[in-house]
């Protein structure tokens, strides 16, 4: 049997973008509490959004290979259930906007449809020497103003 | 020379408890944009918060012995310009309220006084079986009503 | 299309039991070389004899349910050619041999065919206090001496 | 009190050089078992290695700046006791030989004069373009040929 940590099912929809990719949790990922540690959350949630981003026929190893780096400048996590060790979960992501230089992405996590976990973070499109830069068209894919 | 990673000065004020903690950037931490992954900020508050508490007096594994449990419910994080490896960071740590089951930290890091990032956490006291409990009278001490 | 970064294809044989497990590169796990940090690959070699384990029809999490812990006890690793972000990388875990109270296994870690690394790894079988205890017969499976 | 998890007391002998870190253990750096993961070790020995060249009067970060890379080839670990959560611990690093293109380091990590792990590091000088090169002369102090 073949789990993904990194499979994506993409839904369009009119103004956004959504995919949802499987993580199974690691052990290393989680504390003496038994669960995982809040810190790993980002890590996923980067994930989510690589693979929402590979969807769309492009990756952000290609990004960077042309000069345009996604650096996150804004993060918040909601924490509502503890995911543990092992669990396979469903992280759903949202590319819910862009504006000229910022992305904007929601997530979900899931475990059995429960919500464990929401969180939200900002990209900002910067240049090979960290310069603010505007978004090349091909990431204006989730900008409301394009459809 | 000696540098603290976990080292703290306390500034007492009359409604809220601050404290200083110096933090050497660990290569593993940078990614490969040169600079500190920003999963990583969370991680550096959890030991500002840690080293705090210790200067209470009290530590936090002593609480979890005693079966108090601080878990992370709530995480923003504001990232203004990037920490790089080796930079000898100094962390702010302001234990600015506590509720009834809840504790609120905000943080501060800085590079030779420049602010880097701001974050806040909220942390809910729970028991051994994960459940909600009031947070014990140790653990007051940052909260107005108290003061 | 689904990438594994867990599954398992278990190809068994007369004394050992070896299985695949795709990896997807994260970029929370690569350093300013560009390169995968090398603490990472340890966290991999969990997840390939976590996935053997459980193409045995067991899981690590149930047998901790049941107190049995394994325990890392010896690691080596040696690193031939780097692996980069995004890549996706194949992962050949070998369960060589179990004795009373250990297991070893052998990693090899390849990218299109091309080995990156080999490691391998002990494990002790400890109880819930941390004590040396015998192997559990669901256990002895790569044990040439079982076989 | 200042705890160190970066300082350094060099300690010379005719042919090698040795020096102390404390390190405070992060809760982060645990696993459910309690105890630290053990892929945080090869994150610690890389600190001991950077101190240690930082008390040669030289910095890993310069080294790069001037396009001498590290990397590791090659390590093994041996973990004997666990270390726990909030433990301040002490990494002895011994830079116990240089080669023409590679050095080698051995650590001891110790609590309260308890050795809880041993390890060995092998890193190999690189160009930017990750070619092997030859040592700098500047990095050729433990070499037992140089003394």
């Amino acid at each position: 049997m073949i789990f993904s940590s990194v499979g994506m099912i993409p839904v369009m929809s009119s103004d956004s973008q959504q995919g949802t990719t499987t993580i199974r949790v690691r052990y290393a990922e989680c504390d003496p509490m038994g669960v995982v540690h809040h810190a790993v959350y980002p890590i996923w949630f980067e994930i989510g959004r690589t693979e929402l981003l590979r969807e769309t026929g492009l990756t952000y190893r290609e990004l960077e290979e042309a000069g345009v780096y996604l650096a996150v400048v804004d993060l918040s996590v909601k924490y509502r259930r503890p995911a543990r060790y092992d669990d396979l979960l469903t992280l759903k992501t949202t590319w819910n906007d862009s504006g000229r230089v910022k992305i904007t992405h929601d997530y979900e996590l899931l475990r059995h449809g429960e919500c464990l976990a929401t969180g939200r973070t900002t990209l900002a499109c910067l240049d090979k020497e960290g310069g603010i830069r505007p978004l090349p068209e091909s990431l204006m894919i989730g900008n409301t103003d394009e459809n």
